[in-house]
């Protein structure tokens, strides 16, 4: 796959992704590929003693060697630049203000395009009748096992015990029940920014939490093809904002039978190749069909007054995404934002070894951050007294900020600046004698932090492809995942082989991608002809 | 009180606002004040009887007249214009997206006022062991009877129950414990936008919901000084909302001690009479002092190496500020919105009798909207041809709408508008012949705007005036509370006097207001001399 390809286009590939998916069976697919999720984070312990040890790093501000402990750095990097830490619940999580605002800059750009995609936010309540659940089979066997329920109310326990939200299709349903009358209602297009809880047993900050933040787009249309057109339409949405604004090269495509959704028809995926390389499914974007609209009689009148059961979607992205952004562009040294979505994007580091040289670095550096912020970039001084410099570098390289901008007596004098640049290390990513000139500054600043943004998708980019093999065979599959890579490869074999592959490789189908080789192909498990490659690999 | 007065500046009158609640007392006047507002609002039956009755409204595009039953109209008003709907789970509200813009607009401007003055964002968990809210022993009396409990996850019975957070000082406080350890890490100030969930009896749209949303502000400071300036300064950030954005000219003052919050030692608050003269308490700055410190152990090593905990406040504004708009500026008709939160400030209705006629009229109404949209104007074209202009008319004044351009053929031709005011019935509030020329009808159009958003204040401000009588003797106070006005009145007596006002009147203090008329006072109640007026009146 060539570096940099930014999204294609969907509507071209849509005649690809014919869905194979029988409705009940989607049981069985969910409640598997949740047990295998499961048991493909094993490495991951959070015990005590793990706690414990991260704790003595955070103190003493050392971060583990990424390459010799993906999970220690993952963690390292999230307490020592204070993006989050543990609640006092098991498996819960709070997210502090750097990385809230990282998730404020989420919000802030996805918000926008929802409604110019003519969806409107609202809000549904979080508790939600148990017998809600139970009215849709495949997603009640979903999600039964994760619920977290409310028994007692003011005291009294409850007649019927209410479900804390784990995601919203029964009461939307309920509602759009109540609203919708004749196809004039339709399309229904909203969307709500909220909390949900899922009872997960082995929880990771971020990635998988007992308690996340995400939105929930729901939709209901007259017609299945504008209820295909809307999922792929909020796919491409995903796909735009993993590209542009995080700088992650999300591959994105249908998912198998096996790990649809619980309760869809069909659910589209992007999926993000981490530090480590296993695949963090980054977003999803359901085709719901009538499987809610038939479980809650979601009708409407058509134009001869014929009433119908609307078709539907419903597509989210979480606070877990913040965790891809960590575990895509990392390093050694911390944190590494792209420019976008960075809650500071340059810093500025004041330097001045006498006292009487000062009040000059400072006023200048004043000077800059007041333009550059006039002009929009998000910059912070770095003034404090009680550290050196070099624990400033350091620190706010940990911090992931994309540019440094050091003004020392010198430069004053000068009228010009040092930049450094947090994603190329060392003397490489370093320019003196840059001019102080707002204009110039500014101008010069904008075109860096592109560079940034655009280098980092390239960096993603490039380590993404060197570690996706394509593979003809069940051999040359197992040997590359074992090798820690993604396998792509044509398949049409059957639910059961699917299994079989993860329960003797640990992978799974990620999707079968938008884009396709040109054909023909031979499943590389059964040898007959396929339509499709797919990817498979090691996830979170 | 003079009308269309602005918000007094806070820092002059601090000295008025010595508290005189003790730390132990706390638990009788939250107990006490709770049960008082649950009677106070006895009026409203929310029973399956009258949620047919408003459902049949809804149908039939009826609203009640407010001036006979002023909670009939409340909710066919909240159903009519679609603003929320009932959920499933008794006393849950879905807020539809029309009452979900005008939330937005007041998280827009508060989040952008809370940012300047220094506060970041971030999210706590919502579950919280049951053992935190047992520890600051005002607090648990307060809540405890309100709380919703989880006490099943995953499947299994929790070995300890967990809360649905119905407010966060236990856990913000938790982690401030683990967060906080000198004084440079003084103040922390931080905000967060969530849901909370309080077990409430007897609900309403907004006004009372088991589950509502709001922001709620915790900030840890060095000295009981800087504590108490940040509930002054978060108090006023409220006033100044409430008047220049909501055109809600509230009374803030101080919350008598036996009506302070659960857990604090002062609480400010804002009063906002609504047009049925009860007082809606509508925002609240708690001055928490040591309480929750106390109780966490948070502490802070000050310059000298000192530990001594932290002086905190927390502040809040909810959901509720949306009944509070309904209900202050809203009329037979339906809604009236200020225009600075209102989600469609001008909508635009094109006539025509003939078919040739359309294209002609389109064209110039959606011309018009397009430059409005550019100027940063909210606006909407009303292009339905299944309902009259007529009807559209009195929809889009039910929706509260604050202005609207009508355009016909005779308007084209002369290259004019027609605009109605919604705040001005009748041909009174109607003006011919306004240029379609963008500059000009741009400017005519904002104008307009920022007349409707003052009228609005005035109104209210004229009506609450009128509904405020000074009283000196309990005898007077009586008559004017059963009139339905506020009373005035110079008050020392003890927390059981206040009590017995409750008891007899119905009537709460609901402040000790900022602005305090000259001296000497007279207690209304005991003769002996006050330092300050305090204000009565029934509340919902």
């Amino acid at each position: 796959m060539g570096a940099l390809r930014l999204p294609f286009l969907i509507s071209a590939i849509t005649t690809t992704t014919t869905s194979t998916a029988g409705y009940g069976r989607s049981i069985l697919r969910h409640k598997y590929s949740r047990r295998l999720c499961t048991a493909a984070i094993s490495t991951e312990k959070i015990a005590a003693g793990e706690t414990e040890e991260r704790r003595e790093n955070k103190k003493a501000g050392v971060i583990a060697p990424r390459s010799q402990d993906f999970n220690a750095w993952y963690l390292d990097v999230i307490f020592n630049a204070e993006l989050a830490d543990y609640g006092p619940v098991r498996g819960t999580m709070v997210i502090r203000p750097y990385g809230y605002a990282i998730w404020e800059a989420i919000q802030d750009y996805l918000n926008v395009k929802f409604k110019e995609t003519g969806h409107s936010n609202m809000y549904f309540p979080q508790l939600i009748p148990y017998s809600f659940i139970e009215k849709e089979a495949s997603h009640v066997e979903g999600f039964s096992p994760e619920l977290a329920l409310v028994t007692i109310g003011g005291g009294k326990e409850l007649e019927e015990k209410l479900v804390v939200r784990p995601t919203s299709e029964t009461i939307v349903n309920h509602m759009f029940t109540q609203w919708i009358q004749s196809y004039r209602d339709l399309p229904l297009m909203i969307n709500q920014w909220v909390n949900v809880t899922r009872w997960e047993m082995r929880t990771k900050p971020f990635v998988r939490t007992l308690e996340f933040l995400w939105q929930e787009g729901h939709t209901a249309h007259a017609t299945p093809e504008e209820a295909e057109q809307e999922a792929l339409q909020m796919i491409n949405v995903y796909i735009k904002f993993a590209y542009e604004q995080a700088a992650i090269p999300v591959i994105a495509g249908r998912k198998s039978s096996v790990e649809t959704f619980a309760g869809a028809v069909k659910t589209y995926t992007i999926e993000a190749m981490m530090g480590d390389r296993k695949a963090l499914q980054a977003g999803t974007s359901h085709n719901l069909g009538q499987n809610f609209s038939r479980a809650f009689g979601t009708q409407f009148a058509d134009e001869n007054g014929q009433r119908e059961h609307v078709w539907q979607t419903s597509w989210a992205i979480s606070t877990r995404f913040v965790g891809g952004i960590i575990m895509t562009h990392g390093d050694d040294a911390g944190l590494m934002l792209p420019p976008k979505l960075a809650p500071i994007q340059v810093v500025i580091v004041p330097i001045w070894r006498k006292t009487d040289e000062k009040s000059g670095v400072m006023n200048a550096a004043i000077s800059v951050k007041d333009f550059l912020h006039t002009a929009g970039i998000r910059v912070k001084i770095d003034d404090t007294d009680q550290k050196t410099p070099g624990w400033k570098f350091n620190f706010w390289e940990m911090k992931g900020v994309p540019l440094r901008i050091e003004i020392g007596p010198r430069d004053v004098s000068s009228g010009s600046v040092v930049i450094s640049r947090r994603d190329v290390p060392g003397k490489q990513g370093k320019v003196f004698g840059i001019s102080m000139e707002p204009s110039i500054l500014v101008d010069y600043i904008e075109e860096k932090l592109n560079e940034v943004q655009s280098s980092l998708l390239y960096a993603a980019t490039s380590f993404r492809d060197s570690n996706i093999v394509d593979v003809s065979s069940y051999d040359e599959l197992k040997e590359a995942i074992s090798q820690g890579k993604w396998a792509r490869g044509p398949w049409s074999a059957s639910d059961e082989e699917e299994l079989r592959v993860k329960d003797e490789t640990g992978a799974t189908i990620r999707c079968f991608p938008f884009e396709q080789p040109q054909g023909p192909h031979t499943c590389l498990m059964t040898g007959n002809s396929a339509d499709e490659v797919a990817i498979f690999a090691k996830s979170y």
